[in-house]
């Protein structure tokens, strides 16, 4: 393959996004594809061609095949799940990271990859207005760029389940009797790192009645009581933002009852945290000053595209501990000297990309200003969205905090249907959720190309998908 | 920020990036930076820009501060650790992916992505010759994209614990009594996923000696001591290419004392599973006809940038069983019809982007021919290494198997000092390893860039290296 067909090939491709960008701006393609499941698999042949083809072909049946079968994430009418961050920054970024195909496991191995990352995590913590001990630059702490919330957790987890059992758990696993606890609002990923740590089930802490935020109370009645039955409480994963309602965990005081009980408290803010880069945004109830951990997904709510977050740790030494480990074939003098941070010991894989290059181009091309006015923008479209629910009869609002707008029918019935109803609407995409055992819609903003008219066209489709009242 | 700044940056970034790859390939930058730590660290600002900067200030300042203080895992020159496969296929791919910026975490939330990945995973289970059960089209197993083989591993021992625990292991954990076993040439990561995985350490089979390869025998009598220990047996990994010396562990044997206990038995092919595109390169021993699950790094040796590992299970039942969980704000009526694959189901983490688009463009851009080409290529370049090594007075050949040579040379001080020479020679990089106790040197062939004029020269390097015989 010439080097001439990859550079026409890639300024083609950049076209082609462009243009792309430019359609969904407009609306002129649905949110949800049309196609039933196999669509995509029945026009895809059944084995591997064995000559190479064109760039060019591959790309005219990227659009001809893959783009019309897509979820378009970054639509302005998507308002699913929580929103996907994305941005020509981002993009550019990881041309770029993969055309120079380095692998950063250790500061030996590409050292610029290393110390980037070093650098924008102690940006981003200090423009988050993160403890100053969960930089770099303090000596004792620092981010490493992981690829979701889920990864981001386990390590925590790893790092708390060898603190807990003073080191035992590297030789000896879980044994039976070790706890994490959080609440039954935390994510579906908090069970998963969980078990998959071989914890089993995590506790689950009672939240304060009406509030969806974990009870400190409770939590602390928990951890005394278990610590007495002979079992040993180990995290805390507590969340700031949860994803049925936006709800947050009250950090301060949770970390209160985590530190008299030397338990680590990891906090989740893979899509709230974003919102700390503005500072009258931050709540007293968020703030991780007592906190072993924080994470954030940058993917989310910071134009920066999936895999990107970060985790934050008040103790590197802690989490190397846990997650680091050598071997005859990974020796070199740096390491060896200690003057280097290897981040293969920051994470569970061994190998990384270099993943730094990616926030460090959203930084920079949108400025921490430009990244403020996209939050504030979203939480206004999501203001006058909640604004719309609350005039309108027959529907109720059931939370809205930052850009997430939740919201039901009257009845349960109602909002069934209104959601099987939308579900026939591939123009628009909120997806459903339960909330206090009853069902309800989420309208999470987010894209790049909504505006007050997005919001406008959205709502007017989903009140036309209400039935008549009963 | 316009479109039309995107468009002529990424046009950009593809031109510098060309340009990169062909002083590369001349061998105009050094391997190895010249800059001690804290030397990239020291010209980035100590706070992110306030301001949005434009794209092409970016570009310039990656070229001007990040490329001259990275290790070139690209270049001809570059031997170390494996090979991190890269091309121009995968690169545009990469642009691809993070333009159209989907998140494949179901079926639902991107059809196209899901079907696209397990149409590939099957084309790349029959290029490698992989028992039929590990396809998607078999309607029991299939294939996986994850980000590295320490994850597929987790993966793996996930399941193998859920099924040795009967399922007692999603509640309870490890509680202290299953077991992981491997030999001590498994890589470091395997270590690391078993402890992450709660387990502690693994259990260490013995070696055949002289072979550095699992001694089925010894596994059979230790898992059968395990059990009457009261301990339960959960899972074997098996090495297909071993590091150190890419060895290979005994699969159909290991797998036939697996089953016959119900052992899960993982077969890490990291490195050396892609040979097996070439016919004439599989060995009976590689065979896993009776593993439950088989792992590639398609980011090692099969021209796909990092992250891309394959993972296949033979029963996708048994790993969605341990990773797969529901809550209220994922479901969705493609789910609940049972009739698709769920992504999120088969990893750690929730969130994916859209994985497979990458390993389609090189398939597809340089067909099976084509890649079987690459792995004959890298085989002949090592066949010439490990031959000037065998007529060179001074030098031993330690291994040498597939694109992997490795050397000492006449005494243990004569080999260290070679390496510390070696490291003082920025244009080379073979990485040190130990192997039955003795320091050696690794070189592994995998540049797209390297020939017989780059093996040669590599060579001079390294036997100028040597000292005086003692
Ligand atoms: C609060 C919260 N935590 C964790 C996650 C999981 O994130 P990831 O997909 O990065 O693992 C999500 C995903 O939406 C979330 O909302
Ligand atoms: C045999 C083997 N297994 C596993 C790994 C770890 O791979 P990853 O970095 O993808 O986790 C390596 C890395 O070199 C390896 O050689």
């Amino acid at each position: 393959m010439n080097e001439h067909a990859f550079r026409s090939a890639a300024a083609d491709a950049a076209d082609r996004l462009a243009d792309h960008w430019r359609s969904l701006a407009a609306c002129e393609l649905p949110v949800v594809p049309p196609g039933p499941p196999g669509t995509t698999l029945g026009v895809l042949p059944e084995t591997a061609p064995e000559r190479g083809e064109d760039l060019t072909d591959i790309l005219d049946d990227t659009w001809r095949t893959i783009v019309p079968q897509l979820v378009h994430w970054q639509h302005p009418n998507f308002l699913g799940y929580f929103p996907a961050g994305n941005s020509p920054a981002s993009v550019l970024a990881e041309l770029v990271t993969a055309g120079l195909g380095v692998q950063g496991m250790m500061w030996s191995t590409s050292p610029a990859a290393t110390e980037l990352e070093q650098r924008v995590c102690d940006w981003l913590a200090r423009a988050l207005g993160l403890p100053a001990r969960f930089t770099h630059a303090s000596g004792r702490g620092g981010g490493v760029i992981q690829d979701s919330a889920s990864s981001a957790a386990l390590a925590a987890v790893a790092a708390a389940l060898d603190r807990a059992s003073g080191g035992r758990w590297r030789e000896h696993g879980t044994e039976g009797r070790l706890r994490v606890y959080c609440t039954d609002q935390a994510n579906h990923s908090v069970r998963k790192v969980v078990r998959v740590a071989g914890v089993g089930a995590p506790v689950l802490v009672p939240t304060v009645p009406g509030t969806h935020s974990m009870d400190p109370a409770a939590l602390a009645g928990r951890l005394d009581a278990d610590r007495a039955a002979g079992l040993v409480p180990a995290a805390v994963v507590a969340t700031v933002g949860t994803t049925a309602t936006c709800a947050i965990d009250p950090v301060p005081r949770i970390g209160a009852v985590c530190r008299d009980r030397g338990v680590w408290l990891h906090v989740d803010a893979a899509y709230a945290g974003s919102a700390a880069l503005c500072p009258e945004l931050r709540v007293a109830d968020a703030e991780p000053d007592l906190a072993d951990s924080y994470a954030v997904n940058a993917h989310k709510w910071m134009r920066t595209g999936i895999p990107c977050d970060i985790l934050w740790v008040a103790d590197r030494g802690e989490l190397t501990g846990a997650l680091g480990a050598t071997s005859s074939y990974l020796r070199n003098d740096a390491t060896d000297s200690g003057q280097v941070v290897d981040f293969k010991d920051w994470q569970l894989p061994l190998g990384r990309p270099m993943r730094a290059l990616k926030l460090w181009y959203v930084l920079r091309a949108h400025g921490l200003e430009g990244l403020r006015e996209v939050i504030r923008h979203d939480i206004r479209l999501a203001g006058l969205l909640a604004s719309l629910v609350e005039r309108e009869p027959g529907f109720r609002l059931v939370a809205h905090r930052l850009g997430l707008v939740v919201l039901r029918a009257e009845t349960d019935e109602m909002t069934r249907e209104v959601t099987r109803r939308l579900t026939g609407r591939p123009g628009v995409l909120c997806t459903p959720a339960v909330v206090d055992g009853r069902p309800v819609l989420r309208a999470a903003l987010g894209s790049a190309y909504a505006d007050e008219t997005t919001v406008r066209r959205v709502w007017d489709t989903v009140r036309a998908c209400a039935p008549p009242s009963p």
